[in-house]
């Protein structure tokens, strides 16, 4: 199918980036136009994806990990291999999630804004040692997440589809066991896809089911938590608090009441920052670009049915 | 020397502690007053230290981890048996080193205080996976941060005294080699004692030598760092950050300006919250009070000549 031996032509596509032109180059690519292209790299968003792909793009490898929006707009279809970036960006996202709960555990923005009040920050820290960890989507991040909790002294109970065994987690749950989970963890990280089984996976019986200490760490989409109950939650005192580096809608409006409870904390949906994706991206494309001359398997494929 | 076999008599000072009254008699002590006693858990400072010590007693064990203040005042002496709590709070330490450390290449704070500037922070977060970090003092806090930094994906040069390999480092580096590893290394975090040696470690000419991208993160002694350098620093662009749970002087000053930078992430000496103290010091108190009555050797011993 694509051309062994000579160079394999990919459209980089919108825009140049150095990243993904040496990976594409090193990996036996040649860049051209897209009416000339076997492999299409899109690195853009849903919004200015091309109208019409040629019969002659044979695969076309998109930069993002969520991909709901390409799904929801009928883009993925079955006339050629379509891949997506999740798992690649899964080391970045878990290390991420662990900052976040770890700057929750140990009140390190409370810290910083109340200039050292030792008395009150000394008698709300906690530790992440000790603790069991519920991780709810158990792919690339749950993969990555694990030893990361693991080395601090942490258990972990992973939330699948299937509840097959999750390596490292103490235990895995199938998602329809899910309510089991919350009373017997003290913390939450939220890892899975925004479907719409996961719309407010984390709801007000979710919230009160959960230990008063726990923390809850979204690094999936803001869908999966309903923010409304969440934050009345963390004010009645039912949770410790909440690190999200996603929220719904995305951004929250700059009056958002969640901008001003103290034990809510946001970052700007930067667990896999855009200023380094390429970079991190790179050596992917490469791996796949080599898989497709060699007529292998790729990595990380979806097609229009996939259910994540 | 204790009687094995009836309780070893036991003073606990100043006050009550329920974790370390049940662990003193789950070890086979009962609680005395301190002229009864064989042993004495001193759980205060060294203010309040009582100023004669019997000769009937044979140990004395401290609930403090740097005990220059007791050294500085003469109270070690080699009349008894003297034991501190170095490498007990180890973990919590360490995770708090963890946690300093990914709040500022993650910018978390940062971004809290933003209240969701994408723009920004997402261009000055940085991977703590693929960096490396030295660790200045090679003890039971470098050994308990290790693994974390490794499950992390980073990799750890330790500096010691000895340059003996600790566990689990890319390389052990001696103290007086110690210019070598600034410009080597991405990130430091000081888990050294303060001593003459130590103070202001971190000196204008280190800030010069390490890397732009560097962040600082201190969990041991405010003195190891010289502070108006260090903000100096910083304020250039000479390093990216510093993350400090001791400041010097400790309390810092309401009005000083270290508390107005926002790449000085501040938490109020509380790695080691007081208010969880005795309940991690416990078990190690039940292990050394039976080893004393089995006539072992205890853990974590001190001497007036120690060098600290």
């Amino acid at each position: 199918m694509a051309p062994i031996g000579d160079s394999t032509p990919v459209a980089l596509l919108p825009g140049h980036d150095e990243h993904l032109t040496a990976a594409i180059e090193s990996a036996g690519g040649v860049l051209v136009a897209l009416e000339d292209a076997h492999v299409l790299v899109w690195a853009g968003g849903v919004d200015d994806f091309p109208t019409a792909i040629p019969d002659a793009v044979r695969w076309v490898a998109l930069k993002l990990a969520g991909i709901e929006e390409f799904m929801a707009a009928g883009l993925i279809d079955d006339r050629r291999i379509w891949t997506n970036a999740s798992g690649f960006y899964a080391e970045n996202v878990a290390e991420h999630a662990l900052a976040l709960l770890l700057a929750g555990l140990r009140q390190i923005p409370a810290a910083v804004t109340s200039r050292w009040d030792k008395q009150v920050i000394d008698t709300t820290i906690r530790s992440l040692h000790g603790s069991t960890v519920a991780i709810i989507g158990a792919g690339g991040i749950a993969r990555s997440l694990i030893p990361r909790l693991v080395a601090c002294g942490a258990e972990v109970i992973a939330v699948n589809r299937s509840g097959r065994r999750v390596d490292g987690a103490r235990e895995t749950l199938p998602a329809e066991r899910m309510d089991e989970v919350w009373s017997r963890c003290d913390h939450v990280v939220l890892a899975a896809p925004a479907t719409a089984q996961t719309r407010h996976l984390v709801d007000e019986s979710v919230l009160a089911a959960l230990p008063d200490h726990a923390w809850i760490v979204n690094v999936a989409r803001g869908s999966l938590i309903d923010q409304t109950a969440l934050l009345q939650a963390i004010r009645r005192g039912e949770i410790a608090g909440a690190a999200l580096d996603v929220t719904d809608p995305e951004p929250p409006p700059a009056d958002d009441p969640i901008f001003d409870e103290p034990r809510v904390i946001i970052t700007p949906h930067v667990a896999n920052p855009a200023s380094g994706l390429t970079r991190t991206l790179a050596p992917w494309i490469a791996e796949n670009l080599r898989r497709f001359r060699a007529g292998d398997d790729l990595v990380s494929t979806i097609s229009p049915d996939s259910t994540y």
